[in-house]
Formats: C-alpha cells, structure tokens, sequence
C-alpha cells in the first residue's frame, strides 16, 4: 500500500502544507515514527518530537502553521489516523470457501464469498451472508443468522436463534445467546428455571471483544443497537436493550431488561442492575453502580456506586481525604501520601 | 402442545374459574399475549391490562374475584408460570448417537441416548450418563463423570478428574478443573507453582451459565452442591464449597476456600476473599465484598464492601449524601440532583 | 514414585531428625495425611495434630524441636512443600504426535516431542517449540510462536502474530492476542474502529488461567513479562506491560497501556485505568481502583478506590463505622452488629 501526500489529505479531507508527490506506506504514532510512514500528533506540543523523527510528513491540527516536515491538517487528527489506519491496515483476507475440516449443515445457507475455517460447526437452517469469515472452532447453532461481511473470530459460540448483522465482529470466546439467569423459588426455596426462549439480535456494525456473554431474553429479545462496541468479559443479560452506538468497557456486568440509550459510555467494571433504565449520551466512570430500577437521565457523567453527578462523586472523595486527614494529624500521625507520585 | 384449561390448573394446582375445555398452545407474559396464549400476571393491577389482550386466559394470584377471562388462580403465579413454560418450552432435544465429526476414545464409556455433537472431544476413561448431550466442540478430559440428563452445551471444557451430576446444564465458554491459582514465593522473590491435583465435582441439578470458571482443589474437592446455580462471568476458586440450592450473580469472584451455607444469593460483582464462611440463607446486595476469613452469620441480608448489614449500608450511604448536600450549600452550589429521575 | 527421607531432607535442604531410609510416596496436608505420606505445617501449633495423624514424617519451620514422627525442618514449609509436590504430582505427560483429528498446516513448524491433541487448529507460519502441548480444540493463528516446553490447555485461542514463551501454561478459555478496545468518535459521534495491529509477547515461565483476555497492542507489543501468573477471567489490555513476577487474582480488570513493574500483587476484582504506572513490589488490596494516569510508587500496599494507602484505607472504614454507630444511637436503634461473627 502506497498513497501520495496529496491523496491522504484528499482522503482525509485536510489541508496540506507542502510535498504533495510524497509517497508514504504507513501510518504510525511518534514512537513508531520512520522512513516511509505518516505520523500522527494529538497536540502541538508533540511536534517537535515528531520534526525528530525520520517520518515523512505529520497529521495533526490546524492550530500548527508552519513545520519541518509536510503536514496534513485536520480538525480531529485521531479520526483522521483511524480512517487511514483501515486503508493502511486492511483486515485479513480469507480465501472463500468451506474447509474440508469443517462441520457444515447441508440445510444451511452460506452466501457468496463465505470462508468457513477448521473445524467449524455449522447447524441446520443458519444464514450466512456474503463474504462473511467464520473463524476456526466457532459454532452457530440452529436457525441462527449471520449477514454481510461480519467476522466471527475462532472459538465463538453463536447458540440458536441468534441474529447477527452486516459488517460485525465478534472476538473468541464471547457466547452469544447463552440462557438468561431466570428462576423462581419453589414451595421449599429450590430454584425452578424459567425457561429462556427469547432471541438475541446483534445489529449491524456492532464489536464484541473476547468472552463477553449476550443472554438470550426470556421472551422477546435482547438486543445490542448499531454501531455500538462492547469489551472483553462484559455481560449482557437477558431482555436488555442497548443503544445505537454505545461503548462498554471490559467487565462491566449489565443484569437483566436493562435499557440503555445512544451513545452511553461505560468505564471499566460498571454494574447496572435489573430493569435500569439510561438516557442518551450518558457516560458512566468506571466502577459506576446503579441500583434496580432507577432511570438515569440523558446527557450526563454519573460515577461512583451508588452512582452520583461525577461532580459530587469527587466532592465526596475530597471530603473523605481531608477528613481522614484531620484525625491523622489529631492522632500525631505523619502527613498523608497519596500514594501516587503525582 | 395443547392443553386444556382443566389440565392446566391441575397440573399447577390451581383454581380454576371459567372455560374448563378452552385450549391453549402457549404460555406468555403480558407483553406476547395473543391468540391461543395463557398469561401470568404478577399483580392485581395488571388485570385489565391483561383482559385486554387476545389471551385465551390468565393466570394469578388468588386476589383475583373474577375476570371477563377464565382465570387459574394459584398462591404463585410466577412459579406456575415457570412449570408450565417448562412443558410448552421443552428444551431441545437431539437425537442419540455420535457424530462422525466427534473424537470419543474407545476407552470412555457412553450411557445410552446419549448425544455427541460434530467436534466434540472426550478422553479416555470418562463416563457420560444415559440421554445426556455433549455440545459441539466441548472437551471431557481423562477420568471425568457426566451423569444422565446432563446437558453440556457447545465449547465448553472439562478438564480432567472432575464429576457432573445429574440434571446439570453447563453453558458454553464455562471452565471445569482449570489449575487453582496457587504460589509461593522462593528466596528470590519467585513465584513457585503449587501443583493443584485436587477434583471438581458439580452435584446434581446444578446450572452454570456462560463462561464461568471453577477451579479444582489443591487436594481434595472444590464442590458446588444440588440445586445451585450460577450465571455468566464467575469466578469459584479451588477448594470452595458452596451449598445447596444456592445462586451466584454475574461477574462474582470467589476466592480460595470459601465455604457458603444453603440458599446463598448473591448480586452482580460480589467478591467473596479466601477461607470466608456464609451461613444458610444469607442475601448479598450486587458488589458486596467479603474480608478473607470472615464468617457470615446466616440469615441476614449484607451489602457493601466492607459489607454491613443492609440497613446499615443504606444508612451510610443517607449520611454520606446528607454531607454532601450541606457542603455544596456551604458552598453556595446547587441543590443536588441525584443523576436519576426517580 | 517414593523417596527415603534423607533423599526429600536433601532436595528441600532440610534437617532431618530421624528415620532417613523411612520411605513415602506422597506429599500432601494435616487434612489428607494417611500412611506413605509426608505432611507439611506451616505452624507449630498444628504439631499435635499432626502427630496424631498416620503420616510417616512431618515439614515445619525449625522452631520445632523434637516430635514423635521424623521431621524435616526447613526455612519455609510452604516452599518445600510446593516443590516436592511438583516432583510427587508430575504434569500429566502426553505422548508426542500430531493427532489425525487435528488441523496442523504444512507451513507450520513443529518441534520435537510435541504433542498436538484433537480438533486443534495449527494456521501457516506458526513455530511450536519442543515437548510443548497443544491442548484440544486450541486454535493458533498465522506466524504466532509458542516455546518449548509450554502447555496450552484445550479450547485456548492464540491469534495472529502472538509470541509465547518457554515453560508456560495457559489455561482453558483464554484469549491471547484479540483486538485492543479502540475507537475514536467521528463527526456524528460514531465510533470509528482504531486498527489493532500489534503483538502479544508472553515471555517464559508465564501462567494465565481460564477465560482471561490479553489484547493485542495498538502498534508495538502488549507484553507480560517472566515468571507473571495471572488468575481466571482477568483483562490485560491493549499495550499493556506487566513486569516481572507478578500475581493478578481474578477478575482484574486493566485498562490499556498500563505499565506494571516487578513482583507487583493484585487482589481479587481490581481496576487499573489507562496509563497508570505501577511501581515494583506494589501490592494492591482486592477490588483496589486507580485513576487514569496516575504513578504508584514502588514498595506500598494500596487499597480501595480510589485507592489509598492500606493503614488509611482501613481508618477510613473505622471511621464511617464509629460515625455510623453514633447516628444508630442518636436513633435509638440497636447497637450494630457488623454481620460477622468473628
């Protein structure tokens, strides 16, 4: 892969400022900088670093006018690295076809383009679309679907009836339609299962890290909305509903009928109880706790558990730390470190 | 599946007022009433939101006087809703043999109507119960039991030496006899493997959700007793003991030598640290955390990290928000919203 | 296997008091002692009880002087004893072969004496040094390597370009090498997926238990480094850098470039957020949390969240239950309890 400066900035639509016939056949950060590739800087005060290097020219904001080396200005230099990243770094490419190796249903349906890898398992009555990969060990149980140019990674577990969509990527380990948590005590306290008949819906362009589990509902559905991206070892329960492009971060552990908006973002290690329910581009700190039921509203930062305003979440800590300090000087103790060095 | 009301309020011996000979083909919540639907309801109020619905009957809790619907009238709604939907939804059923695609050693002994799905792998010596089904791509290791009417659904590993019970469902991803995590340190600091040789055994009746991990013992047995359950994402460590009849949330880490009584529930994210004892009964709130060596009273419901009795934890937490609200006055800063509407 | 006591006396370095030609065929604890056993006590006051048992020798500290069974007196009984139960309990060996059930590339290098069990899945240019073990069902991707003497567990998925080292053991579920979590918002607030394009370096002597994560980094390398044990269901994120000698329990959570130096311990549930750097021989209390970006001094015992220093963690804890008490008073409520009984 090679590209002109001019065809970068064209791309990314920015503003070049010198050597427009300047090839490059890579895009990197600072520290990966070398002959041949493209930088990108977050902030001004990196680009003399970035003069240091052998790179052949540097994306960065408008706010630098004049450098050393070519540049590409651009309002959002990340965005821009991340477009020309997917150009620089295509995903692999799987030659289409069933492997010898895997175990293929004659009753299901696989489009066009379709590589199938070892030692997969293929049920009765799935539907793969077209040029869609599906990795070594994974299994799609009966009825399931998968659409269009979605990558299941090796050793994923799709059980029946489970919808995924176009241009998806589901990483190893993650299970999707695992039974939900759902019992009820009997006369004697034993728990009796209910039965988990519901479905799962992935829709399109959403990512699954690794050893995440998607319940299936109940009844119904749970469903993950477009575009939204979820981490390793995250669960998400039975019958919840999560938005169009939302952002889940590793471990958190969403419980049942959850219901989330667009554009919600989870810090690491979040816990949402059952039934909750969290407006539009809300953003949660890691370890944030909501309790049953609550309805948190749209267009704000919560932290904390149980979850306050971020703002207060702070206040409380800053209170705890000069109270403990106060008792620690009346007991003659030594001054608090924080333990941290900065 | 049909039946008829009469057999319906027989079988969850129930009340029955109105339209013995009615049929009905499925059982459903408010939500999916249609046509040839019984419904639960879990509350007066919903009544007539129910007879609303196409249902051809519902079924409640004898509060209940009278309806423009049959009604079955039962102490629990939600268990009978349970019973019955456990024969409308039968779990699916596979026919007995072994795929041609599974790698079973001639040494292992295979009950009858058993099922081995494609790419399935079971060693030598192990033993698989009557009508029991081993999911795609799930390993039995060396010497392991599975009882009858088991059900071990795709990927899941069974490492060796370890013994599952009657009637268990173990969901995919989930680890049984993966090495307990032990060490000690040498003279220089290292950390020294101490081999973990012990066994798992999962009694009968029990569920595992999805990608759950239960460590072998040292020596001796982690055990998991009748009747529990445990969802997606938990962690029970070598040579834990937990009780009957018990159910762990998602995303739980059971350290070491923890020991739980009977009818033990926790909530989501609890941590439970080494050569802790809980008491029958006992009700742990989501992310309550447990001190290493503590014993739990039975009979009570704890929350918090450290954990209190609840009232306690609630308390500190009314306190907490309390302070809060006086200082942001102190500080002439708005009255405090708690980030939820309700 | 069976040792005379002066061959055990030797291997530990002991000092053995009586019967050197004594033979025992095992090692285990007070709980499992019976004939042909040799027991260890971490302390003296379990010398009575030891004595009592039909063990042929005991391992203690030399703070004991005389007993009436042969003892072997040692700096650290706990040592010894890890070590003579790693000659007692061997790992189980496999005999070298490729199985006729696996799925091994012809491009592929394989060493000798390794044993690669069925339905594994070996891709091209992948290197498996000698008498390594690759378990059932474990898949490895393009041009990953693993060392010598390594065992990968059944249902273990490696990715593309993962390096492995010598003397490993990564256990079932695991995840080595999926893609880092990262995103960048467009224009709309899309999430726009940043390439993942890096390695994974596991280096030697390195443990990972089940259905743990360790993400590819961005560019460059996610790397663990010798001798690092990490636990069961723990995250390692993109670009990461645990040092030396490390122990992660359970369900740490770390969050991307994170730096860890030597020897550092983490309790159960911990979260690291992004670009915090940890100095050596920090150990971290369970469920510690540390704030983005920040530096923890070496030689400290955190614990909390935000974590702080464990003598003022603790005090904290004091003091919100001798505030919480007052107020119980105030109200005339019960004098409290803290729900343990001990």
């Amino acid at each position: 892969m090679e590209m002109t400066l001019k065809e970068v900035a064209d791309m990314v639509k920015g503003d070049l400022i010198g050597g427009p016939s300047i090839t490059v056949r890579t895009i990197t950060n600072l520290e990966g900088a070398g002959p041949g590739a493209l930088i990108w800087i977050e902030k001004k005060r990196y680009l003399k670093a970035a003069e240091e290097t052998e790179a052949e020219a540097i994306i960065c904001k408008d706010d630098i006018e004049t450098s050393s080396k070519p540049l590409i200005r651009v309002e959002n230099p990340k965005l821009a690295f991340a477009r020309l990243a997917q150009i620089f770094f295509p995903p692999r490419q799987f030659p289409p076809g069933i492997s010898p190796d895997a175990t293929v249903s004659p009753e299901a349906k696989i489009g066009s383009g379709v590589s199938i890898q070892p030692r997969a398992v293929i049920e009765a009555g799935v539907t793969i679309g077209n040029r869609s990969v599906i990795g070594a060990g994974t299994f799609i149980g009966l009825n399931s679907k998968v659409g269009s140019d979605t990558r299941l990674y090796p050793n994923v577990t799709v059980n029946e009836d489970v919808v995924i969509g176009d241009r998806c990527i589901i990483h190893s380990g993650t299970v999707l339609g695992g039974d939900g948590f759902g019992y009820v005590q009997d006369e004697n306290g034993l728990q009796v299962k209910i039965p988990q008949v519901g479905k799962v819906i992935i829709e399109d362009n959403v990512e699954i890290g690794c050893n995440a589990c998607v319940d299936r509902a109940t009844f119904d559905e749970t469903i993950i909305r477009k575009g939204t991206k979820i981490d390793n070892l995250v669960q998400i329960a039975h019958n919840d509903d999560i938005g169009e492009n939302c952002a889940i971060s590793g471990l958190c552990a969403l419980a049942g009928s959850v219901k989330t908006g667009k554009n919600v973002i989870m810090g690491g290690q979040c816990g949402i109880a059952d039934h909750v329910e969290i407006g539009d581009n809300v953003m949660l700190g890691a370890r944030t706790g909501i309790a049953p039921h609550k309805k948190v509203k749209p267009d704000q930062i919560l932290w904390g558990a149980p979850a306050r305003p971020i703002q207060e979440a702070k206040l409380l800590y800053v209170m705890e730390s000069r109270r403990l300090k106060e008792i620690m000087k009346e007991r003659g103790e030594e001054g608090l470190s924080d333990g941290e060095s900065d």
